[in-house]
């Protein structure tokens, strides 16, 4: 196992307009590592690869086609560093797992943090999480099902076993010498948790605070009275929130009898403020979940049942435009214009509607304060349909010198913009009400209301006034 | 100023659908703080608000109206806590800084930590920003304008200058002894930075390490080797990577000399992460910043800007439809369908569009694995183009009883598929190659082209098929 590293210096020279990351994996270490793959050099991707950090191995690998990937799996059999499991993407990871098989992937599996064991198995296909689990030794076994047996995405998933909790009586000596005297402390931690007879949280000590406290104080003394317990069963959205909110390193998690079952850092939360942003914006563009690595065939499954309900949606718009047929053959202009009206509410709503989701996650948005948004954006919409109203109604106008048809598309325009601006607001406010994530399905209302008035006004109003 | 506190208990029952968070400001006690401020118990006031963290004190300013929030400073005037100015949204800080004055906000932000206080300062009004600088002590002011010093969103700003740096000789018993006697240390630290007689950072050591380990061993020996020291230039979105990708919880920050300057600690690289998801949502959608708490004129005036250019591009696809004014007389049926090409394109556009901003930013998407990304979005619009192309031909077919007319809408509808997958790739890593934040321009030139293809392609076929 003394096999040399090798490390290859970045050519930042060819790298043009896009700026190298400060630290992680460089396009002179994938390209190297790419060559000695196609040229079946295993060693040398071995020394290549060695140097690299866990999370830059799972990046590697995720950058490598299907094929160049399970020949690289292949090469690092038997050494890949276990932590490169849980940094990989979820589609990505299936197959590293597949390749592995149940018996490597349980040996790599039972070498990680609890929690990070359980990231590795909860996204697996069922069949395969079952031979993994199999494989496990029996006791790791019990504890990665019973971290399966709280919800998903829940604190209890996020949680890691691993922990210092200590009695309120202790002295800062007697703490310390504990900790150099234990062989079973966490990787790392930030936080000591005092906990009562009962093993129920009473507070928390920052190590710096152990630190700078002299021998013979008792934490009693030191601790921390404001802490923030967290029910294992609480949604990861609301630990992320809270963490934020109030600056949190670690919080304890505690059963429904409030003891103490866990601990959460910071780190994990990291990865949920990230995901849980990344999920809104996926959601308010129609895309289940960001899906680069997915396969060709997943991502285009994915993206079709929103296309699909979009087909639906611009049928009915079509039907709107139906109804005035009569009109259209008459004015031809109203079919060379209605876009532009259709268009503009559906931007304008699509603006109020994201500031209205993103603000309903933050909770920035609450029963309180809804009315007092409702009516700004109301207002916004106003002022903005009449300025367009203005500039749309002399663009129409001189472009087909008609003083009625641009009074006909500024009208249109302005009862369109302020429909933007009312449903940008309620159809999140009611998704929200009604229990359901304002980012799903919001926008497809949204351009369904301001497709259909969008067009109703315009060819409506051509028919009353033009015809 | 031994005025007691009050607490509400928070009324679970009436809150209905909208699920109260687990901490932090209660509906109860927002009501409450609105109610004795209406009615101007100022004591009242005081004694609700004093048991709130600073993060919900914030809150609670944030969801008065602009007046009973001046009410509310009014009757805190000397007694808010400092740290309640670095959670403010930045426009409503501002009214708050306004209101406060000079003297009281520099009295205020010379008790933060030197990062909390420049992030207070750094986004005011050039001209508070300098009346709150001269009411400063000159020690803190000389410490503030260092940081102002380096650019906007760099590492120099986000960084504090309080941390623990020593010698790589000491042992760990000189160490902890060192930190029981020192006055001023940080408020909070994870990490000691170890350092050589230049002040350069040499290594890390966690505080739990230090703890394990007995007093007689040098700090040498149990120094962490990788470490990732930062340029004070780096931008922030670097650093919220970097923090990510390696799980870091604080990282030494270096000047050109790679003298140690700062440390970064992982609680402020979590709102970097917030604000840059954020960011990118926000643009994708066209408005300039989340503007929940803005006035409503600036709200309306942030969100012109982009539906003026929107405007443009409508007007564009208009003079495209225009061309075939002719065809459109003969045949309505093509003003009632046209509409429904755009649109699936826009969507599908859209779809990839996202995906890939958010790869780039996550730096999944690289000159590597580009090409291999085009060319699966292409294929992926092609698939659905195909099925969309059958469902709306059929659907077109029917409903207008002429065969031909549906196979024009499938052919529009395919290649205008194609190119939404095409270009929802190639127009954000276009942007990325000039230099330019994809996420900012790339849906209006998206729909431009959605627009202007789908009309042109259906149209076109139709004058050569149709008519």
């Amino acid at each position: 196992m003394a096999e040399p590293s090798e490390t290859v210096a970045n050519p930042q020279t060819e790298s043009g307009g896009e700026a190298e990351p400060l630290y992680g994996l460089t396009t002179g270490v994938a390209r190297a590592t790419r060559e000695a793959l196609v040229a079946g050099d295993a060693a040398r991707v071995r020394r290549l690869v060695r140097p690299l950090h866990y999370s830059d191995q799972a990046d590697l690998i995720e950058r490598f086609n299907p094929a160049l990937r399970r020949g690289f799996i292949d090469v690092m059999r038997g050494q890949l560093d276990a932590e490169v499991l849980t940094e990989l993407d979820e589609s990505v990871r299936e197959e590293v797992v597949q390749q592995l098989g149940a018996a490597e992937t349980a040996a790599a599996v039972s070498e990680l943090d609890s929690d990070d064991a359980v990231h590795v198995l909860e996204d697996l296909d069922e069949e395969v999480q079952q031979q993994v689990l199999d494989a496990l030794p029996a006791e790791d076994r019990a504890l990665v099902e019973e971290y399966l047996s709280y919800p998903e995405d829940s604190a209890g998933r996020l949680m890691q076993r691993e922990l210092v909790a200590i009695p309120a009586y202790w002295t800062v000596g007697e703490t310390i010498d504990h900790m150099r005297e234990s062989t079973d402390l966490p990787e790392d931690f930030y936080d000591i948790i005092v906990v009562d007879p009962r093993h129920q949280p009473v507070g928390t000590i920052p190590l710096n605070r152990i630190m700078r406290t002299r021998r013979p104080v008792r934490v009693r003394q030191i601790t921390a009275g404001k802490m923030f317990p967290i029910p294992a069963v609480t949604d990861q959205e609301e630990v992320a929130r809270l963490f934020r909110q109030h600056d949190l390193v670690s919080a304890p998690v505690v059963d429904e009898g409030g003891r103490l079952v866990g601990i959460i850092t910071i780190d994990d939360v990291v990865d949920v403020i990230h995901e849980e942003a990344e999920e809104d914006l996926m959601l308010l563009a129609g895309v289940g979940e960001a899906d680069v690595y997915h396969a060709l065939m997943d991502t285009a499954r994915s993206r079709f049942s929103w296309l699909a309900v979009n087909l639906l949606t611009a049928i009915l718009a079509s039907v709107v435009i139906g109804l005035f047929e009569g009109t259209i053959k008459e004015i031809v202009a109203l079919a060379v214009l209605m876009p532009i009206v259709a268009s503009m509410g559906g931007n304008a709503g699509t603006q109020t509607l994201t500031v209205a989701v993103r603000a309903l996650a933050m909770r920035e948005l609450s029963r309180q304060n809804a009315w007092r948004f409702v009516f700004k954006e109301l207002f916004v919409g106003a002022i903005n349909g009449i300025l367009f109203a203005v500039l749309a109604g002399i663009c129409a106008g001189l472009w087909f010198q008609s003083v009625p048809l641009g009074g006909v598309i500024a009208s249109a325009m302005m009862v369109n913009l302020i429909v933007a601006g009312l449903s940008g607001t309620l159809i999140p406010l009611g998704l929200e009400r009604l229990g359901v994530d304002p980012a799903i399905a919001s926008s497809v209302f949204l351009t369904t209301v301001t497709d259909v008035i969008g067009f109703l006004a315009f060819l409506g109003l051509a028919t009353l006034f033009l015809v």
